[in-house]
This record gives structure tokens, sequence and C-alpha cells, in this order.
């Protein structure tokens, strides 16, 4: 009791930068019971495998991030207005992550992974048909749910943030194993696959409490470099993290030849020898057992993590000075924490 | 020219029912175009394996039948009204096709075919992982056009089809080698997969023309019914069709264990043997490369594919009779001409 008090008054310590994420899903935490309410109803079906395949991947894990960014946004906006029972932002943050969950089931089957958040995958589990079709009916689910809501503006939002996200997953399927790939191409690709939902999500926090468009625009600029920040941390997660503690595992962007901000870091900053290692490893896909040590010896050499992580920083920075034009308080504070959470969770 | 008069007036022959679709076609041709030209529109991306991908399967084939129903239905609707600029249905016919573009590119990559209208399949050529990504492109694309369109009703009855779509192509899955298979599971299977999508692009025709409930309803079983004729039909050709003439490998369904339609009536009605040879090719998969001739003569031998046959005739004539609200005219007309084109286009 005594040591939790006191670290409730300390400056951030290891470990505590955590409670960002949690913190903010205390804040909003009726409304995340309520959204996790309408996610399991609206999974349902029967065929049966559609929910049990679902449960796996959406009521087992996952930290909720995306709808914990809708519902936080929607409150910074004053939505629900106190004693109103206005309930769209829940059903609208379920829609966020049943689009984010159908491409999670999709992009476990085009990277042929196995491993999740610490658990087997559902293509591991049920089988990569039942992964591409089940992510088809959440995606289906996804905009049933948004024409029940019947806000064309939210639908705008988010039909848009889908085809975003899906081009952006082709553009990292097109860019893998090649090193000539441009930096500016990496960063489509991560705005593409990741931020442009972080940006769609918080986005629709002000499309449903009716703010003004220089509100929408700077809750979707703090998604998007929030989002970008996070896939760069994630990126540099696969060469630094402690496999046990991140819950995937290290290595994987590596053996899959998937050019991340880490590899062009190292490529560029590496001298002949380097470069001739990433080519057979990463252009080549010639891989033997030792080369994902010497690899993350590369890394580490070149400072192409910190690096990484560096540039991270940066884009939490935009995403803390986006909230700017919103007056200070418990939930702006709370998602300024999550910014500086989100380039915090290694190390 | 003589023998062109003659035929015009003579009863079907074979080979005239086939004119039945381009008939159709033909009578809402500057729409179609006009619709193929949203279609090539909207499947453009700066990420240039899209649209490359997308061509092979969008712009290359398919009878576009689909889409054609809609147009026709909304002709049939009387919209636009003569005069009127009114190009709504071409937009959404284009949102139909789509949709069942998106959902073939990942039928192929679930049932890893190799060759769709007598063409490689996409996956085949682009790989599984281009399939399941550009599916998700096109399908977002989709919701985005109808979002653009702004009708809440559409939407809805889109939304709803798409998902019944995955919800049926799940329970063909789970359905798969299982001859226990109850007859209506199998009809919620095909009514899942395909004749819902018939069902809602026929229906969008009545509701851009704003006609009432009882019109909608009317065009929304017709689609249904034809759907569910085309369906069975398609199955029945997969142990009956010259492979040359189908564009599609014959035998794939019985490769797969599928339970179709012909297979359940085979296994009814056959002996012991028969249902012997069906377990172990069907339920056990194992096969060798005589069985697919032995699984033909079976079918022949029960009245397996001419019971299928009669089958879609029946829902083909409900179709036809579901038109009947609607005043005797020349669409009304070439639309019963396509029921009866579907359940005569094998021998």
């Amino acid at each position: 009791m005594g040591l939790a008090v006191s670290l409730a008054t300390a400056p951030p310590a290891p470990g505590r930068e955590e409670d960002a994420l949690t913190a903010l899903a205390e804040l909003v935490r009726d409304d995340l019971a309520a959204c996790n309410r309408v996610i399991v109803a609206n999974m349902q079906s029967q065929v049966d495998l559609i929910p049990q395949l679902a449960a796996h991947l959406v009521a087992a894990g996952g930290k909720r991030l995306r709808p914990i960014l809708t519902l936080a946004c929607a409150r910074l906006c004053g939505y629900p207005e106190p004693g109103s029972p206005g309930q769209r932002h829940v059903a609208l943050a379920a829609c966020v992550e049943f689009i984010h969950t159908a491409t999670l089931l999709h992009d476990d089957v085009v990277d042929e992974s196995r491993l999740r958040r610490g658990l087997a995958t559902a293509n591991a589990i049920f089988g990569n048909k039942a992964s591409v079709l089940v992510g088809d009916f959440l995606f289906s689910r996804s905009f049933q749910l948004m024409t029940a809501d019947g806000s064309l503006p939210v639908l705008k939002i988010l039909s848009e943030a889908a085809a975003t996200i899906a081009e952006g997953e082709v553009l990292q399927l097109v860019t893998q194993n090649d090193l000539s790939t441009k930096d500016e191409r990496y960063l489509d690709v991560i705005q593409g696959k990741t931020a442009a939902l972080f940006a769609a999500a918080c986005q629709i926090g002000a499309v449903v409490a009716g703010r003004k468009a220089a509100e929408e625009a700077a809750l979707s600029d703090f998604g998007l470099y929030l989002g970008t920040a996070f896939q760069l941390v994630d990126d540099a997660l696969d060469y630094a993290a402690d496999q046990a503690k991140l819950g995937k595992t290290v290595g994987d962007d590596f053996r899959e030849g998937k050019i991340t901000g880490p590899v062009l870091a190292a490529y560029k900053a590496g001298n002949e020898a380097d470069r001739s290692f990433w080519r057979r490893t990463i252009e080549d896909s010639e891989q033997t057992d030792a080369d994902l040590d010497h690899a993350l010896i590369l890394m580490e050499r070149t400072g192409a993590i910190e690096a990484t992580l560096a540039r991270a920083k940066g884009f939490a920075e935009k995403a803390k000075a986006a909230l700017l034009i919103f007056p200070d308080g418990p939930v702006r504070r709370k998602l300024t924490d999550v910014a500086d959470y989100t380039v915090r969770r290694v190390r």
C-alpha cells in the first residue's frame, strides 16, 4: 500500500509506463465493458465455427487499444453529454475493433504467423481457410453495425480507412525482400497498415460528438501520429524485444524478409560486409540459424534500433501536440500519457 | 439472315438459351458500359499490384451477371425516369460486382483453385497473399462507393448480404467431407454463398427506384431463387460438364470433398457399394485417378444430376413467378428468359 502511494507521486519508473493504457482504459471502463458486450453479441452466428474462431482473437486477448481510443476521444469531445443515453461511440468502437480483428486474421494468414500475443494464431489452430472467411465475416459485421449507427460521415471515414489498410498491406507485400525500398515507401506502409485505423478510430470520436472540422482533423492527426509511432516501435521490438515479454516471436520480420525501419537504417549505416549480409538474408532469403543473432548485433552496432525509436518519439511528440487544441483535463492528459507509453514500451 | 429470322420465331434450340443473358445485357448496354467504367476507375490505386491483380479478374472476364441484374431490375422499376440523369444504379451495380470479385478472390484461395473461366486464377498467378489483400481492398472500395451513393437502406442490404456470404462460405468449409450433412444445410450453404448476393443485387434495383416494400421483396425473392437455381446447376456441372466448354475443371468439387447436391443425391440413392465409394473418396479423401470417372458413372446411374437439375428448374420457376407482380414488358420477359437459361445451360 505504502509503496503504491509513493509510486503514484514519483516520476515515471520502469513498468509504470505500461499503466498509461490501463489508466486510459479505466477512464472509459463502463463504455469499454459495453463495447465488449457489443463485440461478443455481434460475433455470434448460427455457424458455430465463426464465434469459436472469433472468440479466440476478439474475446480472449488484445489490449483493445483502438476501441479505447474511440471511446476516449468521444469523451474528450464531451460525448455523451452528462445524463444523455448516447451509446453511439460504444457501437462504433466495436466496429473499429472488428476491422482490426479482420485485418489481424488476414495478416496472420499472409505472414504465415504461428504466434500472436503469446498464443497460437487463429490460422495455426483453425487453418488459413477459416481465418480468411471469418475475417470477411467480421469485416461485413462491422459495416452492418456502422449502417445501424446510420452516420454516412462515419461510414466514409471507416470505409476509406479499410481501403487504406489493404493498400498498406499490399504495399508491404510488394516491398518485401527489397532493400532498395525508399524510406517514404516504408512510411506509406506503416501509415497504411496501422496508422490509418488509429486515425479513423480517433476521428470518429469527434464525429459522434458533432465537433467541428478542426477538432476532427486534430484527432485524426493524433491517431495518425500515434499509430505511426506505435508501428515504428513494433518494428523495433521485432529486433530487440524479449520474446516472453512481447508475446510474439522475435525475428519474425527478419525471417520474412520484411522491409522495416530498423533494417533500412542498419543497411544504410552498415559497412560493405553488413550490406552483403543484409542482401543475402533479406533480399535472397538465405538464412542460417545464426543469422538472427548477427542481425541483432548489427542493429546494436549501427544504432538502428535507437534511430527507429527516436523517430517514433518524434511522432509521439507530434501526436501530443495535435491534442493541444483541446483544453487540458484528465482525458487529454491520459491520451498524452498513452503517446508517451507507446514509445516507452521497450527497454 | 434467313436462318436467323427462322430461329427467332422457332422454339428454343440448343445454343439459343445462352442468348438470354446476352439479350438482357444488350437491353442495359449503355448502363453496363458505364458500370464497367466505374469498376475500372475504382480499382485504381497507387499500389500498382492492386489494379494489375484486379484487372485479371474484374476487367478481363466474367459474365457480369450480378451487375446486369441490378441494372435490369432498376430498369424494370422505371429507374432512371426517362430524361433523368440518375446513375445510382450504375454505381451500385459496380458495388455488387466488387463484392462478388472479392469473394471470388478469397474463394479461390480457400479452394486452392488454379483455373477459373478457363484462365489461371489470380492466386495461381499472383499468389495467395496478394489475392487475400486485394480482395479486402475491393471489398472496402465497394463500401466506399456505397457510402458515396449515400443510401442507408442499400448499405443495410449489401452489408447483410456480405455477412451472409461469409457465413455460407464458412458453413461450406464446415460441411466439407461430411456425408451426413443434411440437405437443408446444403441449401443454407448455396443460398448463403451465392443466392444472397443475387437477391441483394436485384433488390437494390427497386430501392433506387423508390418502389414499395412488396416490389423490393419480389425482386429479392427473384434473386434468391435465381441464385439458388444457378448454384444448383453449377454444382451439377462440376460432375457433368465438358471442361473446355465450362472453363473450369470438372471434378473440382469431388477432389475437394465438397458436399453438394449431386453428391448428397447419389449417396442417398446409392447401394452399399456406392456408399462405401463415397465414404472413401469424399469423407476419407482417399482418391485414385480412376475415381472421378466412377463418380460420374454413379451420378448417371442414380439420376443424381437429373435430380439436381430438376430441383434447379423448380427454383427457376419460383424465380419467374416472383416477377409476376410486375407488368409484362421487355425487361420482365428477358429476366424470365435468364431464369430459363440458368437451368438450360447444361447439355
